[in-house]
């Protein structure tokens, strides 16, 4: 059973804290194994990936070939159905025109006092996309961490998928040529994010690592951090619902399992105003249960980690909402508009009775890869940003440098910078 | 001496990598102690913070009032003196004019298939911006963080400063209140950090947390960052300036010098394709080096850490500047553009002879907090965009929903996932 709050229960607030403070997640300490691994590949290169990867996928690729060539990638393609395909086009087209809106415009213009200001971007020059192996490997993900890179202009994507025991999956390899990336290789793990980093003799480094991975990945992309530039390390899924007497109860219920079936350690939230509402989303749940192939995970998410909240009033769901600061966020009212105006943090939001989350997973457009475990509250869903980098821009004439540097000269006098302030002071006198 | 490589050098590709290569920096290993104080402020809140303060600022809040209250911070600023004040308002409005343009504009509109898209940009609920005391308490660095995180809408700004000893810094209170912080707490250190994550009885926690400090400062960051946003964690300032043989070595040397006057781990770097311009430039660091009340620092960071890279002709300059990726980049030249056009990699661009980089620490307008350690590969200084996040926005009715069904489900089977196909599947049926 989740557990069931109640915004009227005189102990609503503690058992909210503790609803707040609740570890879904327990990683694993791989650093010390991850450490050896980095280091192993800083070293020996190509020869340490392909003995890891006779170590952990249990093949040695033919003729020690990582990188995957265009003829494999031909052939897995040509296996997939058509009909999948045409839905991965489906899902890159409507991710690219969403994205496309999202790159950010260089500006360049003169203040009064005749100072130059501007800003410049440009696309990191290499990204390295990792993509889980096994149960995790989920084409759809590739679209969301690919296009992104190439709608922002980066001219060297890099995917690194391991391949366990010699299998390619193929939709994603599909995947990345739909999102016209320039190089796959078959390695997995830290290994993976060390060649990535560090580079080797067949794996040019890059500039930026992103996409998901198991605890060793997560290790070895936060020890690589600095060396190059990481994505946000994500937690399990999370949705929150809110909803109001009037949905239907099986389309809530299930909602809250497409949550829980990712992952036993993934979080469902019901908040509504209406205490028959839950009751009916209980049992709703625990006849789809019965029927669902991943029932097991879900189960125990729900079981686990799920939670139904009870409000007075809809109004009062904003700032608990805002506390929760969910990775998903439905709003299931006539107006949901007027609940979502006074909410701060979310990740992404799914508005009225027709938007369930699950199309913002594939085919929306917004990008799924999102903030989880609270962390809405300071940053953002993956975007064409992650991808690109500003420079500032100054220029100054004789001019407009009489105009600004007494007070740079005030200020770097008071901070005790003396060749600060002669810098600015020597160019003065022509 | 710096080191000096020629481009013709036939060794120039190794000895540029050894450059490259060079750390700067040891990080003291401070996290055992540094893990042991957030502990200990999660615990005893306001007591620790004190007992802390005590042993590691030497003294103890007057009836232990952890908050710096109206009348000190009246008092403070009276005791600066009127242009330094006049000064540091100056580059308030110029850091707030040039930041203003960065405020990202929320959008929503609808597509061909009848889907509503959007992003919705939102502040920070809560920022703590960490000011270190002594020697690098900096009032030109409350006015770059505090300003942007008021301009991007921060409701709750608060300042966290050490006082060693109980002395303020008049200048940084004075400059907090230019930017209009909203409380200021004298505190320092991971207690400090720890008080801002997790809060205090005094303390209300923040959301995320910017500014320098030391290696316990930022070792402390590093911990609470998931349960916080944090912002980079820089290292030593450096520069790098492109010039041609027409420029004023004096000039060029007192840019090289401003730089590293900071930190004897600072890096000032000259490109040139005029070895007379080399050799008059080292010259004239040295004459400088004579009078300069932090010589001894400067001395140490351009010997250690300078370098002279003499290249053909200025064309080789941008593959070189790309691969150091400098947080400062100035451009000597009568036509600075065009080499900046071919320029991928740099936090800051100050371009022509009369915009030395001390501009733009203190009145330029850009933010000058900047990549260092060739992170403007991958990263971008600070900006509005650091205090705002972003919510995706979907909205589908029964008409688009049928349109983007069949994907969705295809990909959810695809995948696996059949409670994901169920919750779009289970609406189509109205």
């Amino acid at each position: 059973m989740p557990v069931r709050l109640s915004s009227r229960d005189p102990d609503f607030a503690a058992r909210f804290e503790v609803l707040l403070a609740a570890k879904r997640e327990s990683a694993a300490d791989v650093e010390a194994a991850v450490r050896a691994i980095l280091d192993d590949v800083r070293r020996r290169g190509d020869s340490a990936l392909l003995d890891y990867t006779e170590r952990f996928d249990r093949h040695r690729p033919v003729a020690d070939a990582l990188k995957i060539g265009e003829a494999e990638i031909e052939e897995a393609v040509a296996a997939c159905d058509r009909p999948t395909l045409d839905a991965l086009a489906f899902a890159r087209d409507r991710i690219e025109a969403f994205h496309a809106r999202q790159r950010p415009r260089d500006e360049r213009y003169e203040d009064a006092l005749g100072v130059e200001l501007g800003s410049r971007w440009t696309a990191v020059e290499a990204v390295g996309l990792y993509v889980p192996g096994g149960q995790a490997s989920y084409p759809s993900s590739v679209l969301m961490n690919a296009v992104p890179a190439k709608v922002a202009g980066v001219p060297r994507l890099v995917v690194a998928v391991p391949t366990p025991d010699g299998v390619l999956n193929p939709l994603v390899l599909a995947a990345a040529r739909l999102a016209d990336v320039d190089e796959i290789y078959r390695v997995g793990g830290a290994q993976a994010v060390a060649a990535l980093a560090y580079g080797t003799e067949t794996i040019q480094p890059v500039a930026k690592i992103v996409g998901p991975g198991n605890a060793y990945v997560a290790a070895a992309k936060r020890i690589v951090f600095g060396t190059v530039g990481i994505d946000m390390i994500a937690g399990p899924s999370e949705v929150l619902v809110v909803a109001d007497g009037a949905n239907d109860p099986d389309w809530i219920a299930a909602d809250l399992l497409a949550q829980a079936e990712h992952d036993s350690a993934a979080q469902s939230i019901l908040v509504t105003d209406d205490p028959a509402l839950a009751d009916a989303v209980e049992a709703a749940v625990a006849r789809q249960l019965a029927t669902l192939p991943r029932g097991e995970v879900a189960r125990a998410s729900w079981r686990d980690n799920g939670a139904i909240v009870v409000v007075g009033d809809l109004s009062e769901a904003p700032p608990i909402v805002d506390r929760i600061a969910p990775e998903h966020l439905e709003i299931a009212t006539d107006d949901p508009d007027s609940l979502f105006s006074r909410i701060r943090n979310a990740g992404s939001a799914f508005l009225g009775r027709y938007t369930p989350e699950v199309i913002g997973d594939y085919v929306g457009g917004p990008n799924h890869v999102l903030p989880t475990a609270r962390s809405a509250r300071f940053s953002s869903g993956l975007s064409v940003l992650d991808f690109v980098k500003r420079t500032s821009v100054l220029r100054l004439g004789p001019e407009s440098l009489r105009q600004l540097a007494p007070a740079a000269i005030a200020l770097a006098e008071a901070e005790g910078l003396g060749a600060h302030a002669r810098s600015v002071a020597i160019r003065l006198n022509r």
